[in-house]
This record gives structure tokens, sequence and C-alpha cells, in this order.
């Protein structure tokens, strides 16, 4: 509805979605606390936390729904999706509707458990490689990794062409590998990110907005407008999720907004720059596989407790102070990145 | 320096000011905070504050002297400053050095009084003046005020014309007078919202960031970086400033933010759409009338406690939620007001 109204001013179109996605977000939410507050629908926290972190016991989960929910309205409003955005959607929305199970089935078993890992791992490398196949085939994503300055990696040497009807589809190996690793990645790593109040959201926010800043200079309004709609959607999230939280965004929420980043990283050809700007989910991530890896191996743990957050919790650092401090490296990696975009772009390398 | 090199993309040279004062910032801070520690000069808590604010005290104040700092060598590394930007950093630049001197006094005094407010209002006044006439006959701003969809207020209607050597300078006095209020007044509001811990730097941060937007769409890349620095600034700072904060930004910082907000509205015709824009400022500011002079009348109190988000805090939100509802507050402010200034812009009206 909004597109053909400011066609001309795409900027103002990508603003208004921040816009549009906050207010909805923050429309919507109070409602949904309310519902499962009286259905005694609350999150099991794990036992191997903190121990300050037990008073979050019984905390609302699954916010996630609302920040969809808003995602949707907001593409909606501003028009109909074109292929890619409907596409990038969709796999949002099931990867949502993947830690939606998962949430579900945590608060009915009462246990912090849910779905097995592996079963939420083959969920989201299903989706991945859907994604991975479409994007090539049908939106002609080239099989490449794009390292700026360094080199353009061709990833779509091994390939297999399958006939189907009059045409083929067209079967990268290695790409379609590497996205599915890059996309399952990005979604646990989000997940592993959001365990403090405000920490996934406020850090997603900042890379969204950076991912749409990308998107736009690559001439991609609507996924531009897709990834400002999920900053808004963090934003307006935040209004409720801030220390001390009335609800998490639960699986729900951040698989989906892990997929999310991993999709217009694709979409934007920035696979690689993706790895810097959306670094601090990436460090959470390794920090849980050398503290697994090395405790393993020698018995010892590399930091006082991992995720990264922890550690520095750990540390005497209070988790509000955690949360804005990783909030500020997070829009620093998201600069650094998209600086290392920029200038290869405008240097006109790989 | 950058200036020349990136001259071609000027929004990468907006963005960049953001990333080196953020950095700049949280590279002097810690050397001031051992400094300022190792001096024991420490913040002396106001005793009409909410009781669980008395643990704030001894904590170091006047941070606002690096951000100064970092905003100046900002605008160095970007290049020369042009003469409007030059008068836009002194205005700063003076106030701050205002603010230091009633922080200074208040260390040295030991008490939470510093200047009395009537020596500080006399230099913000002068400080405005001057910025005005220079403005209006410098850089030739029309004494006008531009309230969109509505009318353009021609403010220059009562005025003198001084002859000076071969020229002369003209003072609309109407217009010198109603930026004397507007630049005071946010000088004000924003001291008074710096109340709490990271509250007065994030909602700075979020209008800086518009300011940014408005300036480099009125072609005005200098102010832009200017905004974009102050911004940057207030990034670095809340590293430290966040809950539990390890130092203030003090008057020096408050008083001279607000200063930068109101100059950077009058150089870009901005002065209404500034007070929906800074709108959080003015509501903090008004709050405090009201309560005062509420009091004076009835003997009540409207407010469970002035400023507005100490009123929050008696309602029993926590600190560090009313600091991130008023960030998110601010920044729908800002959206709304950019709005109006964007759709008046794009249909011709005034």
């Amino acid at each position: 509805m909004l597109s053909p109204l400011f066609s001309q001013y795409p900027t103002f179109l990508v603003f208004m979605a921040v816009f549009v996605a906050t207010a909805l977000t923050m429309l919507f939410m109070p409602a949904w606390i309310r519902f499962l507050k009286s259905s005694h629908i609350g999150q099991q926290v794990r036992d191997d936390g903190p121990e300050t972190h037990l008073v979050k016991q019984g905390t609302p989960t699954m916010g996630g729904v609302i920040m969809l929910i808003a995602l949707v309205a907001t593409v909606l409003i501003n028009g109909l999706p074109n292929p890619e955005t409907y596409v990038l959607l969709c796999a949002i929305l099931l990867t949502g509707a993947l830690g939606l199970f998962d949430d579900a089935s945590k608060v009915i078993h009462e246990r912090s458990l849910g779905l097995t890992p592996r079963g939420k791992l083959i969920g989201q490398f299903a989706i991945a490689t859907v994604f991975a196949v479409l994007a090539v085939n049908w939106f002609y994503v080239q099989p490449t990794v794009e390292i700026p300055f360094i080199a353009t990696i061709d990833l779509g040497i091994l390939y297999t062409v399958i006939p189907v009807g009059e045409g083929a589809i067209y079967l990268p190996w290695l790409y379609i590998v590497f996205v599915d690793i890059l996309l399952v990645g990005m979604c646990n790593a989000v997940n592993l990110t959001d365990g403090l109040d405000g920490l996934a959201a406020g850090t997603v926010m900042v890379v969204m907005l950076v991912m749409a800043a990308i998107a736009f200079r690559s001439n991609m309004l609507e996924p531009a407008i897709v990834a400002a709609a999920l900053a808004g959607t963090c934003i307006g999230f935040l209004w409720f999720n801030s220390y001390p939280a009335d609800i998490f965004m639960g699986d729900t929420g951040s698989l989906a907004l892990g997929m999310g980043l991993g999709c217009l990283a694709v979409l934007t050809k920035t696979e690689f720059v993706v790895i810097i700007i959306g670094g601090l989910f990436v460090a959470e991530a390794i920090s849980v596989i050398i503290q697994v890896m090395h405790f393993k191996r020698t018995g010892k743990r590399v930091f006082l407790m991992a995720p990264l957050h922890h550690h520095f919790e750990k540390k005497g650092w209070s988790e509000t102070k955690v949360v804005i401090r990783f909030w500020i490296i997070s829009g620093v990696c998201a600069a650094l990145g998209f600086s290392l975009y920029f200038a290869a772009g405008v240097l006109g390398v790989a």
C-alpha cells in the first residue's frame, strides 16, 4: 500500500518499515504477554546457566510469534511481496515455526529441552537447502563467495543438472553446502546470543539496519524492507524484553532472525561479509565450540562460562552492562563489515 | 583528511563519522575515568532524587570532556571545518566549557550546586544569541520558523540594522529571541534528561542520527558530520555510562549536546520540527515546569517525582527499563519528526 505512494522515495519506505514494525510489535505484544501469563506459559531456565538467572524462571517466552506477525504485516502494508521477498519470508516463517514447535514442546513437557537437537538441525538444514536451491535457480544468485579485496571463490564447479519438465534444476553442490552451513550457523549463533535480556533483540536490530543499507545499495528494495522490518520489530520487542524482561523471544524469534540474516546475506551476495557484520553472533557460537572441545580434550575450561556473554557476567560485569556493551560491539562489527563491503564496491574489487 | 578521499561518497563520510567518534570516545575514556578516580573527583548526587540513586555517589563525572574531544577530533579527521561547522563547533564547545566550569565547581565545593542557575542561564543565552546573529548574518539563515503543512512564520519583521565598517549587522529581534529560547531550552531539557545511567547518551544518539539525516538531505554535509560525530560519541560513551555507570557525562556533556541539537535545528531550518524530534527532552523539561508550577499553586504534585523518568521509576519500572523505553520513545519521536520534515519537503509545503 505504501510502496506505490512513495515509490519515488525508496529510502523513506525503508525508514517507514522500521517505524511500522516497531509500532505493530509494541501494539500486539501486551495482549500476547497477558495471554501467556494467564495460561501460565513460562520459560524453563536451563540449570547450567548463572545462578542469578534463576529469577527469570516463569517469564513468558515465544515473543517471537508477535515479531513474525509484525514482520509479515509490515511487508504487506508496504505492498505485495515480489518472489525474492516471498521466499525470504517463507524461510524466516518456517524457521520461526520450527522454533515455535520447540518452544511449545518445552512448555508442555516443562523441561528446558524441547525438540531433540538433531530434529532442530534437520529442519534448519532442510529450509536452508530449499532456500539455496531456489536462490540459485529462481533468482540467479551466483554460486560464488565474494571475499572483498581477496578473491571471488567459485563454488559452482561441482554441479548436477536435473531435468524437470521443460526446464532444469541446477545444483551447485559446494555452494549449497556452504549456504547450509552459513544459514544453520547463523540460526544457532543468534539462538546462543539470546541469553540475556535484550541481548539478541538489540544486536540483531543493529545488524539488520546495516543489512537493510546493503540490500538498498544493491537495488534490492524489498529485501531491504524485510531487513528494516526485522530491525523495527526488534526495537518494539525491546520495550518488553529490556532488563528485567517481561517476555523472551524464544527459539521462535532467535532462530527466525538468524535465518533471516543468513538469507539476506545470500540474496545480497554478502555471504562472507555477513560473518563480520554478525561477528558477535559468530563469536558467541565459537566460544561455545571452543569451550566444549577444549573441555573434552583437557577437562579444563577456556571461558568462565560459555557462551561469551556469561563469561563476562562471571567476570563481574552486570547483565545490563554486558548487554549494552555487546550492542556496541555488534555495532562496531556491523560498521566494519559495511565499510569493507562499501570500499570493495566503490573500488570495484571482487 | 577523509573528506577529499571519499568526496564522491558523502553518505560514507557521515557513516564513518559515527564510527570514528565511537572509537575515539572508547579509546580515551578509560584513562579519563582512571584519572578522575585517582583524583577522587566524583559526582555529588542531589538529595532530592530517588533514594536508590544514593549509590551513585562518588561516580566520576565530566565524561563530556572526552566526548567533546572526540567530536573535535572526528571533525578534524574528516577535514578542515567550513565556517558554518566552525561556528557550530564553537557554540557546542563554549557551552561544554560552561558546563565544565559548573561540574568542576561542584566537585571543588563538594556540593551538588556549582554555578548559580542564573549564571548558567546568562552564559547559555549569550552563546545562543551570538550563534543566532552569526547564523542570520553570515550563513543567511532566514529568520523564519517553518511549521510543516501549517505555515512559515516570519520572525524577521521587527529588526534593527547596525552599520559596521563597510557592512551592517542585521538583527531580527523576534527570531533571535526565539532561537535563544529554543537553544537554552534544549540545553536544559537534555540536562534534565541526564538523570539515569545511559538515558541522555542513548536518546541524544538517536536524535542526532536523525539530525544527521536531515542535514544530509539539506545538502549540509559538514553539519551532518557533526551530528553523526555527536551520535557516535554518545555510543562510545554508553560503553562506560550503561547501567551501572562508571562515569557520568556531567553538565559538560548534557548542556553541550543540547546546544548542538538546537544549533543544528537552526542551520537546517527545522526549528519547529526539532521540538518533535527531541520530544522526549521537551517532555522531561515540561514535566518539571508543570510539577513546580502546580506545586506552588496547589501544594500538590502532578508526577510522583519530576523529571518524568523519576516518575516512572517511582511507578515501579526499573531504572534500566525506563532507560531503554525512553530510548525507544525518543526513536519514535525522532521518526515522527523526520517523517513530517520529509513529507513536507516532498510535497513542497512550507
